[in-house]
């Protein structure tokens, strides 16, 4: 290789001992560096391992000496002349501030939550995106104020954590996060939020895009959130006990605008867990529970007013769903009768069982593997008989073919008062009887009981899809496509709430803390007061710098004044 | 309670003993009885105890004394004169012939198996609804002629099965039953079907309902069946064997309509399922199945081109997914490289993780749980990253404000020959960067590998969700809306087929046994030879009639002196 031809780029560094600097001017620097003629490339980060195992991998291999606390400057230039030239512009970049370039609305900006609280006294939120190391301090200070927390900043430790929310459940306050990625709060977002309708979903969570994926997705479903309450990653953590998200779920319960409760996170510690549970079952709503990668048993599948689902997609399509029910599922004996099953088909009467089982016990059938009747001519309880089976067809025809047995049976438990829904199969086709609807109609219109009818076929079937569907709807039958979905209308007439110990009280969080209008604080990142200013929240900029300008000698050293002070 | 004024209906029976009638004929007499004047109700049933029990249900107790080889007769009229006017039409009406009024075209139907043949050569099927006790030798008649046999007849011997089963496999003959209420062969639907769409999904099953419930939801969502070969419900046990099933899975692996096959059935004995999973593997095409009630262990979701799943709903949904990518299925090595998931959002990589386990293994992350990295900068095999972790965003911003990081690890991974796709998401909203899809765009664009996007936002969101998309399309990413549905993408891409132990050959059921035109022998009810004619089949009814005219002990002598004879 020839030097003379090929032009080997060059690396160059240069080292700002520890002292703070806000991650969008660093981010403003590299960019500006970057952007310099002959640089191709540019490196601004601080000086930890990781981070410098980062700069390798993009050749920005720093031989310099810097610690973690330290920032580290690399440039890859083409000449060693345009590298000394970018590098001599760092401190004049660095003095640029991230709002842009300088101007005369940060002259009154407040150095201190006191002085923006003069400004804004109504404020009921600061939002802290400092770094970790100190927002645990300006959190402390705003729940002093008697505020609530939307803590964005990690690397909070665990046990200020704990203090923190502690201090702020005894005083009826929350703290949202650290870590907190996402809030929605009286219909403003805070931190990273999606635009969208406001609507009777309240959603409480432990996963910042896990809430984001599901009130987009609420949202694409044609429904909205009433709030949106982000917990912070471990708040579901055996060491900080789900604080946060039992306040939050104690708030959604009495929250009128919140029809159905959200509760997302990752898989919580257990003690916790049948805490959330138990808050969840007193909530009066439907609560829809997802925990990341937890199987759900199926006798978890409900419980009472408690779904518990095992895909995200699964929630917003459930929470959803239940708004457009969740009147009856308020309702104090939510129970209004037993099921009867009294199908054709066998694979759909073993369907219904399977489904029916995660919301009713003890259901009795006439075919095997499940609890079975001893005389298959008398229900109990609930009950699903395959009508198809060998001791109903001997010298008969199928009940496909020829609906008699079935239309007896179906007014024999009509007749019975404690049956609430009938469940029929119509199965349409070739081979099966000409009008299957027609001879059932009669007999649903006089039915007291609900029917509901799983109607299989096309539109192409001898007996014509649409008519038959028609026939049933008008006699005042429910009709649905599939098992499942009749078994979705089904378990919001019928299922059954559980008995369960009243979880303890808690200092309320008073519902003004959600409501519009919102008023904040804000410490750290400037596009989070950015955003909240245009989604037309009142917002006030602190002017943060960290003690001693993040000199974390003289930092300590101050605090130990004070203390002594 | 006053005689004089209340008038107590009369029931009143009579009993025809030990012979053989029809089914349809004993609801047609059933239907008659009940429309004469006077009578409130009437019962027509062989005088088995479930029957009987069946009847005083309807008030229609019998004191007659009666077995379950006799017919018993029971009315309820207004008065003495009704019942006796009603009872003593009973044997006008049985001479009645099930088709209707009777006529001239009856005259020269056949009487056998044999001389139905000479009529209609190349029936290929024999349809078979006689009672059960009779079924079985008719079966046995129809292989010795060379031919298929559809079996709804219930009640047969589970040893005639076996021995039925047996011998059509040697011979490359199907016998679909006993007990299968549904089968669509070459367009035409046998026995219980719905008319739907010829298109590329072949069934089997071991349930009637299941496959109308399956092939009826597959037309609705646009799609069509080439076969659905129903195997009777004991197909599946350990004494049958899953004869029926494997030999139709052959069947539906050499038919070039079938791109997809569907397998259904109640949970199979285990080592009959082994060997169907391993034939079903050898497939070379896509297979969805389901068994009922059994829960899929995740590792077992997917095995190369095998999918179980939970519900009967999933299986149309899937199949007809699988459809569309039914070619790269097929694929000797669907294995395109590895996956790359570069994440902003903490919860959506996770629900990655959780996703792709399903189909490739081992996966390498940076957090907790799962299988972690040393060295987060890089990849291993299958590599699943949250760039929001702590590790990358100290004195960084996060990566939904500041993507530098993620764009230099996209070209990394782009960089890496092994790598087949690179799976990102794109948060948008309040907070997050003003044109992720504008950053990441080009260098998508520059990509070797496959880019597949998960898109999390409203159209309401300040990025704009539709333009956002489009930049990413235009770039040449899959764009999808949630986690699940970029992974089902991923799936079809580098799913990986185990080394399968090659099934043993069966002797082949020639594919003109299920093509088009259909051409049968019907023997009962004669609904299913009207249905096929119906649908364009050429059919032919046999006048059946049990030995001896149903009278057992005169049949038993019969065959007796045919054996020794």
């Amino acid at each position: 290789m020839n030097d003379e031809e090929e032009t080997e780029p060059v690396v160059r560094w240069t080292v700002r001992a520890g002292s703070y600097h806000d991650s969008v001017v660093l981010m403003q620097l590299q960019r500006a560096l970057a952007a310099l003629p002959g640089v191709h490339d540019a490196g601004v980060v601080m000086a930890t391992a990781a981070n410098r195992d980062l700069l390798a991998a993009s050749d920005l291999d720093a031989g310099a000496e810097a610690g973690p606390d330290d920032l580290l400057i690399v440039v890859k230039a083409e000449t060693e002349d345009a590298a000394r030239e970018a590098l001599a512009r760092v401190d004049a970049l660095l003095r640029v501030r991230p709002g842009g370039e300088g101007g005369d609305a940060q002259e009154d900006r407040p150095r201190s939550l006191a002085t923006a609280l003069k400004q804004l006294p109504d404020a009921r939120w600061v939002l802290i995106s400092v770094p970790g190391r100190y927002a645990a301090d300006v959190a402390e200070d705003a729940l002093d104020h008697g505020r609530n927390v939307f803590l964005y900043s990690d690397n909070v430790p665990l046990d200020r954590e704990v203090a923190l929310k502690t201090k702020a459940r005894d005083r009826g306050l929350l703290v949202l996060g650290p870590d907190c990625g996402t809030a929605v709060l009286g219909g403003v977002g805070f931190g990273f939020a999606n635009r969208v309708r406001r609507g009777p979903i309240g959603l409480v969570g432990a996963s910042g895009t896990g809430l984001q994926a599901v009130m987009s997705h609420i949202h694409h479903l044609g429904s909205g959130i009433s709030q949106a309450i982000g917990t912070g990653g471990r708040d579901l953590s055996a060491e900080v006990g789900g604080i946060t998200a039992e306040q939050s779920l104690d708030l959604l319960a009495r929250d009128p605008e919140t029809r159905v409760i959200v509760l997302l996170g990752k898989p919580p510690d257990q003690e916790v867990k049948d805490q959330l549970m138990a808050r969840a079952c007193s909530a009066e709503k439907p609560v829809v529970a997802y925990f990341l990668g937890a199987e759900v048993p199926l006798h978890e599948e409900r419980i009472g007013n408690l779904w518990q689902v095992s895909t995200l997609d699964e929630v917003a399509e459930l929470a959803v769903r239940l708004t457009e029910k969740a009147g009856m599922v308020q309702q104090e004996t939510p129970t209004s009768g037993y099921v009867r099953g009294l199908f054709s088909g066998g694979t759909l009467a073993y369907e219904a069982v399977l489904g029916l089982r995660r919301f009713v016990v003890p259901i009795w059938t006439n075919f095997s593997t499940f609890r079975k009747l001893d005389d298959p001519l008398r229900s109990r309880e609930h009950t699903v008989l395959d009508l198809g089976a060998d001791e109903f067809t001997v010298g008969r025809l199928h009940p496909m073919i020829d609906q008699d047995l079935r239309l007896r049976r179906l007014r024999q438990e009509d007749a019975d008062p404690e049956v609430g829904v009938i469940l029929l199969d119509v199965v349409l086709g070739d081979g099966a009887h000409a009008d299957p609807a027609g001879e059932l109609a009669p007999v649903i219109a006089g039915a007291r009981a609900e029917v509901v009818v799983v109607v299989i076929g096309t539109e192409d079937d001898p007996q014509g899809l649409a008519v038959q569907i028609e026939t049933l709807e008008r006699a005042g039958a429910h009709v649905f496509r599939t098992v499942r979905d009749a078994l979705q209308w089904i378990e919001l007439q019928v299922g059954e709430l559980p008995e369960l110990e009243k979880p303890p009280e808690l200092p309320a969080v008073p519902l003004a803390t959600v409501q519009a209008p919102v008023a904040a604080v804000n410490f750290g990142l400037e596009s989070f007061q950015a955003s909240l200013a245009a989604q037309g929240a009142r917002v006030v900029q602190v002017d943060w710098r960290p003690p001693a300008g993040g000199n974390e000698k003289l930092a300590s050293l101050l605090a130990r004044m004070k203390r002594r002070g």
